[in-house]
């Protein structure tokens, strides 16, 4: 059982779990592709570095930093996350399940919008991010999952608690793991429909016709597990009070995640009030 | 004419002073004294630094990153700023007067209170910290200063607009610089009185008698300036808004002087904020 586990290991991420690290709270930060601090070429704006410090650098510092103070930073894949009976909360990864007391969602906010015709117009009509959220209304019916990620197949493993003919698509590229699902690997041109979405067209000119599309690109972020959890949203940022909690207890936000001025002191402030503020939800609840 | 002066070089100051070079703003940071920072022996929460950095450490790196983006920074000590008649801002400092649009007081919260029996109980009885806030009170009576620096001779020059009975009391120490006030110099036991201060008591036995006495021992902190100015304080505090933005036009603050978490990232933030606050104002007023 970890007191918090941070999702997201860039300024936010880190930052939260100096703070807990240092109130002796038994923290994991688990990350998993790129961070948006990576692309930044040269930053000259932080304070404290002479002659500033290129984003790759920052945040393999920051990571280092954090593992210098004995914390755990593990290179995992987040699938899933879930209040279990306990009000604490599972993590499910890759590899395993880990339980906490606490949650701090810091993994930015990039999110793959796939750049297919069809795919925006069809937003809420036929066209879904989220599984668990809008699974409910495609009882029986028939849906496809488009991604070639684990994050795409633990959608479809959640869509087939509501229909059993479920499929993946996955635009052309290789899926990643092993399926127990139907797999099309066709390259998709466009997505059709009259008011909700009827079919997706190849380009191989074949078609296939479905009743609901679930996109997974990609790897899950922290906005598709603020949906599943229920924490309250305004378009793609997570909305938090000036401690950084959420409107779900024991779960915070903080970094890009959480809008605002998309800067290196703002995500590291914004952690450092995050961890202070789990610190202080750990030790109530105790 | 300074788009923006900034007092102040520790986190909050040197941290505006990136985001309104960035903008391409005209602009000086003076600074003098230690700063709370430098007394930090080993930071390890703040983002960034694999193994920490000594509080002295990251405040020198802080100042020579700004010198590196061509910002000029100076150590020289500020006695006053007024606004002037352009609803600009006079800095005036030992050495000389500088012009600015804006003001980004990060001058830190440290203050010097004498540790003399008998300087709290009467505090706004007869001891005050403020010339130009209280002088008015002690139209020609007998007043005088407490204080051996620059600063407490331009406390003493403030008096002088309303009475002719001023002195300076150094309790025991070397006045810095040339005063045409009479000077006492000798070691201070206690303050007396009875419903109001009545007289200082030195350590010889001898006692002053006097109607007020105006702290102003060490330099003048961004509290004392911000008295000045009319900036809406509370405690010993200065009230932001969420652009860290005075009550006075121009005038932003950040960092400890602005209350809140005392912590290098929560002033780096701020200092974010207050600069890219100034940097809008000063393109509106243009």
């Amino acid at each position: 059982m970890f007191d918090s586990i941070i999702i997201g290991a860039g300024p936010a991420g880190i930052s939260a779990s100096l703070y807990l690290k240092r109130a002796n709270k038994n923290v994991l930060v688990l990350y998993y592709g790129l961070s948006e601090l990576e692309k930044a070429h040269q930053i000259d704006n932080y304070y404290g570095f002479e002659k500033g410090i290129t984003g790759k650098d920052l945040y393999l510092a920051g990571i280092n930093q954090a593992k210098n103070l004995e914390i755990p930073v593990k290179n995992e894949e987040v699938l899933n996350i879930v209040m279990n009976e306990n009000f604490y909360y599972n993590v499910v990864t890759e590899n395993e399940t880990y339980e906490a007391k606490t949650i701090i969602l810091a993994t930015g906010n990039k999110r793959l919008k796939p750049n297919i015709p069809g795919i925006k117009e069809y937003d809420g009509k036929g066209i879904s991010y989220c599984a668990i959220c809008d699974g409910f209304f495609y009882r029986k019916k028939k849906v496809a999952v488009l991604g070639n990620s684990r994050y795409a197949l633990e959608e479809a493993a959640e869509l087939s608690n509501v229909t059993s003919d479920v499929y993946i698509l996955t635009d052309g590229k290789e899926l990643e793991g092993e399926s127990s699902f139907t797999v099309i690997d066709k390259e998709i041109q466009a997505i059709t429909g009259e008011d909700r979405v009827r079919a997706v067209l190849f380009t191989d000119g074949t078609s296939f016709s479905l009743d609901g599309l679930f996109v997974a690109e990609g790897i899950a972020g922290g906005a598709n597990f603020a949906k599943k959890l229920g924490i309250y949203m305004e378009g793609d940022k997570i909305v938090a009070d000036d401690g950084m909690a959420t409107n779900v207890p024991g779960i915070y936000v903080c970094g890009n995640l959480a809008g605002g001025l998309l800067q290196v002191n703002k995500a590291v402030y914004e952690g450092a009030v995050a961890g202070l503020s789990a610190v202080k939800y750990i030790n109530e609840k105790r």
